[in-house]
């Protein structure tokens, strides 16, 4: 289980924190900007948090605890391709709801450095990783999987699709997902 | 035209900067580090760049430039489909080739920003839309071209991919972006 339970006081700065970072990157909020954000002294955010690189693995774990419901969902179907759709419907859900967000967390420098550091999100993301793979291990699986993953992140906060309202957006992507995966290459 | 030469010292500084951006972001990386991973003051590089921000503009200035052949030789076939066939081939046979670095900086908010205020890039990223778009403009043609960003700017650099090499990366890319785009929706 990768997510801990926050405060009230933990959640307010995890909050400020990601408005922050979505606009400066990581290296570009410092504490003392996230305390100014809430209204609070820099002694009080460091109460609840020793580092900023804290609060990004806290943000990040709180990212992906958000997914772990959908994989759950996921490895519970009978089939990997079938666990694939399942991923794919619920993870685009969350995508489209939040679109700016997640994505700007995700590409960040500093926290692929520490995705890549971090054993329990490491042992996340292979999870994630083996149900986007959909049961397949050659390169047209994994190519499709990379293409799944960028299309989620960078398809739903695109600048031409911002006007486009939520339901349709998401029954969009669904089908041209579908389109990727389905055909045998 | 996008592109400004530049001068040995100046490929320089950008090389470095955009190395120092890559692993930092752009908010982590200052003046101070450019020169010392080239080994020259700070003062040197002030003299090429006065702020950080105008090496990131001419940063982001060559990488636009990169695209402006493909996008160039895109707009001169006759058709909106083929278009958009022309600058997928050679956008991604780019990216497959850089790989990593091209798309830091594409997410990094500080560069979203810039691109969003500097009006000429502003110009040449709508023609790159138009072009994306293949002759639609409805709400299943941009989320198509939205997808197409996606994938170009996140599958590459997928570390799913990372050991696929550079010719099976283009030619399955490529295969599955005409499936995105050449069926009807």
């Amino acid at each position: 289980m990768l997510w801990t339970p926050r405060s009230a006081a933990q959640t307010r700065i995890l909050d400020a924190a990601l408005e922050l970072i979505v606009e400066h990157g990581v290296s570009g909020t410092s504490l003392q900007m996230i305390a100014d954000a809430i209204g609070v002294t820099k002694a009080a955010v460091y109460h609840q948090f020793k580092t900023k690189e804290a609060i990004v693995i806290a943000l990040t774990e709180r990212e992906l605890g958000q997914l772990e419901d959908a994989l759950e969902a996921a490895e519970a179907e009978g089939s990997p391709v079938r666990a694939r759709e399942v991923l794919l419907t619920r993870v685009i859900e969350m995508a489209v709801a939040r679109r700016r967000a997640a994505s700007t967390l995700q590409f960040d420098p500093v926290v692929v450095r520490l995705l890549a550091q971090h054993q329990p999100f490491q042992q996340f993301i292979d999870r994630l990783y083996a149900a986007l793979l959909g049961g397949g291990s050659g390169t047209t699986a994994r190519v499709h999987a990379a293409m799944l993953s960028g299309v989620i992140s960078v398809a739903v906060m695109h600048p031409l699709v911002a006007d486009i309202d939520d339901d349709t957006l998401r029954t969009e992507l669904l089908q041209t997902m579908r389109r990727i995966v389905a055909l045998p290459a």
